[in-house]
């Protein structure tokens, strides 16, 4: 936690240090923390280890004492298992909680191991019921019964109904305390309600939601309205309309909505159109960052193995489509063996055939990246997607004739043979409108079957470029030199 | 704009429909408009085709009038050009103002040449200052010196402000208005200021931040707290420590400070550390999806075209990557050319070594992929680079054993040659590592040199894995085979 800037500004007034160091150390040392863009600094790491290793308990608490939790989090991402034990005793029960809640999942589970269920109990019940629901998520079941029974009640009621929502819905990313008011309430009576309602209403809101008897919403105010319209107006005159997200409603989808229509905060209905909680846009700034974060990695082939994951692990999750990836590029090398008789009579074709596969390869990640993009942003659907096919068509044969031509001025300057300057030519031109075809067309019909067209894309693509590839240009060259 | 829900209950109640359509019908298009995910339904497009195509302009500005403002710029980006002419006359100055500031860069400028430097001078006044500025920064330098002369001073002057900044700074991304006041007033004091200043202020706000006598924040408080606190409390009293932001820094670097902190508003402070705007989350999330999808794209060797380019622009932003691999590849070709003699004896080589060199690109990708995620959230710095290197060349070896592995049975299964089977596996042994090695090296390289890692590291990684899966697969089968 960082220490309140209206604390030290009152010390240094004073300039009687209350604390073993003087105010201006903490400082120094919150200075020496971040860099000047917030990363935590390398030289900051060496010196929690430093301290670890010496066994000075009394600085390694003052270290991490001058971090905020988002910090000590992001440190624990850097330090071995070793030394995370060390640092686990030098946090505050609030500060556990907040850390706890901000670890991936792996360093998250090794953490709570260390941390006996009442600790984790009286931590937990110091977050909002959406984050708290997170970590309870990641303990295995014999803990979290232990942990839920040394709740409060109500506490504990918020976690399981959150946990009873599907992973990656509305229901989950909520939380379920909101400020509601009906239509009929003025500003005046609401803040007033603000001021003694206490621990209903969320820590922190930006959207008052107005509610019909059936706590249906019917609109919505962001609080700065509310702040600045006079007392006597009602709700009802100052609401405008109001965008729901239904508790069932794929995480995905609700970040769309958010980043379309600029959304602070969402109400989240049940089934029957009753407010049931609400999702704030910090929430969905995570969900925007591990979606995108997904598709990059499943582009490339590779599942997220964890930022301090083992070897084992790692290995684990880049091999199934190794694996795949082997089976594919044997069968596209299986072209290779029915054109072996031409190879041996020329062996220059062994040399550029590789050529053209992988610059189809390439052609065909190009148009699969652009187009995974445009269906995540809701960009490509049934409206365009035959403008699009065709476009992607006509580019195909576009940068096919200019890689072609290319291709044949080297081949005839290094094998002065008109005719094999041919055959990788009219080659590249076909193999670049197959990939630009299979790149729009895998992700679309992918998509179509309600499958995430990121993954297992690439690796389908690649496995038409490289057949394409042998196989237009080997075929070519038997018909065309041999 | 979606009509006000408000408003239609009202209507509705009263059952005397006002506009020459009931209201039912008007909700029904709405209905109609949006997919449960809010998507835009490809069959409203087709709705809006329809209506252009008959002339029928009553239709038309229905059908448009029934959509929010973010839905009106989605329409924009299905429709072909001709179609966009017709759907803009039938925007209102507002709703214009807002579609402009939606639109993609391509789309935006196309817009831009259709409408009157005054009526874009009305439109642009209804926008916050970094909005407006933004639509601004498209013009050419005629139309935005009879754009700007056109305006309200006061809303020229913060437009030419935001532009002094440079693009994708903290500076650009900023609005000036602010909510700010001294530790001294208490929070009654405030809150009647805020319903007396009017137009100062910012449309909406989140955080009040407390300043010193230069204007320098020593505090923020959410606006929710200042609700909920008593009238006769100090700022001083309910501050919280604050999080700025630098003027000139970059807004990926704001964009990692907000995420981090989960940051709803920050203010923006320029050299001296006074304040001078305040950004808020609503524009960091689309900053998020930007560089998310830079670093798809640029993972992919392609440069974004824009939503609705032509085939030459599409075709132009694919080419550049497309030739730098054609001289990669054939310099990765080059080594076959050497071996020509050893495949001419054995053309059983040139189905094999395309698999090996296809493999290593792949785990290459993987590391790599891994890799500018790791870097781009701070995941991965000086503080564990190396133990991350390290275990990359472990998982290096160990994917590298169990693919050779499956690949020396499959070869033993199909061409019955031992040492055939031992030079592609030890051949995949040393790619495996060497891709491992490369896709980590190769991005921390270009992060050291302050490039950004996405950018180019493929092409190289790429190279690399071709040019040793050839050599070592051709050189292993000269020394063990022939």
């Amino acid at each position: 936690m960082t220490r309140d800037k209206a604390d030290l500004d009152e010390e240094e007034a004073l300039a009687i240090p209350k604390s073993p160091q003087p105010a201006a150390v903490v400082e120094d040392l919150e200075d020496l923390a971040l860099g000047d863009d917030y990363a935590l600094n390398p030289a900051y790491v060496d010196m929690v280890i430093d301290a670890a290793d010496r066994g000075d308990s009394d600085r390694l608490r003052e270290l991490v004492g001058a971090l905020r939790s988002e910090d000590v989090a992001d440190l624990m991402g850097f330090l071995t298992a070793d030394y995370r034990e060390e640092v686990i005793p030098c946090l505050d029960s609030e500060t556990l909680a907040e850390v706890l809640s901000e670890l991936e999942d792996n360093l998250r589970e090794e953490v709570l191991d260390t941390v006996t269920p009442t600790a984790l109990a009286r931590a937990l019940e110091e977050l909002d019921s959406d984050d708290a629901a997170d970590v309870v998520d990641d303990l295995d079941d014999d803990k979290r019964a232990l942990v839920l029974a040394a709740m409060d009640e109500t506490d504990r009621a918020a976690i399981e109904s959150s946990l009873s929502y599907e992973d990656e819905t509305a229901g989950r990313l909520m939380q379920r305390e909101v400020l509601a008011a009906p239509q009929f309430w003025t500003v005046g009576q609401t803040i007033d309600h603000v001021r003694t309602a206490g621990d209903e209403l969320p820590d922190l809101f930006f959207d008052i939601y107005i509610v019909d008897p059936a706590y249906r919403p019917v609109g919505a105010a962001p609080v700065s309205l509310l702040l600045r319209s006079r007392r006597e107006v009602t709700l009802a005159e100052i609401m405008e309309p109001v965008t729901e997200v239904t508790v069932d409603m794929d995480q995905e989808e609700v970040a769309y909505i958010f980043d379309k229509y600029h959304l602070i905060s969402a109400p989240v209905i049940d089934a029957g159109g009753r407010l049931v909680g609400q999702i704030t846009v910090d929430d969905i700034v995570s969900v925007i960052q591990d979606e995108s974060e997904e598709d990059i990695l499943a582009l490339a082939g590779v599942s997220d193995a964890g930022r301090d994951a083992g070897v084992w692990d790692v290995a684990g999750s880049r091999l199934p489509w190794l694996v795949v990836n082997t089976l594919t590029a044997a069968a596209a090398a299986s072209v290779i063996g029915v054109f072996q008789a031409e190879i041996a009579k020329l062996v220059t074709l062994a040399i550029l055939m590789p050529v053209v596969a992988s610059l189809g390869g390439n052609a065909g990640t190009q148009t699969l990246a652009v187009a995974v993009r445009a269906l995540a942003s809701r960009e490509l659907n049934a409206s365009n997607a035959a403008r699009i096919i065709l476009r992607e068509m006509v580019v195909g044969l576009v940068n096919g004739g200019v890689l072609a031509t290319i291709m044949a001025v080297a081949t005839y300057v290094f094998f002065r043979d008109p005719l094999l300057c041919l055959t990788i030519g009219l080659a590249l031109v076909i193999n670049l409108f197959v990939a630009s075809l299979a790149g729009i067309l895998v992700p679309l019909a992918l998509d179509h079957l309600e499958r995430d067209p990121a993954v297992s894309s690439s690796v389908f693509v690649t496995f038409v470029t490289d057949f394409t590839g042998f196989l237009s240009f080997l075929g070519l060259a038997a018909l065309i030199l041999l």
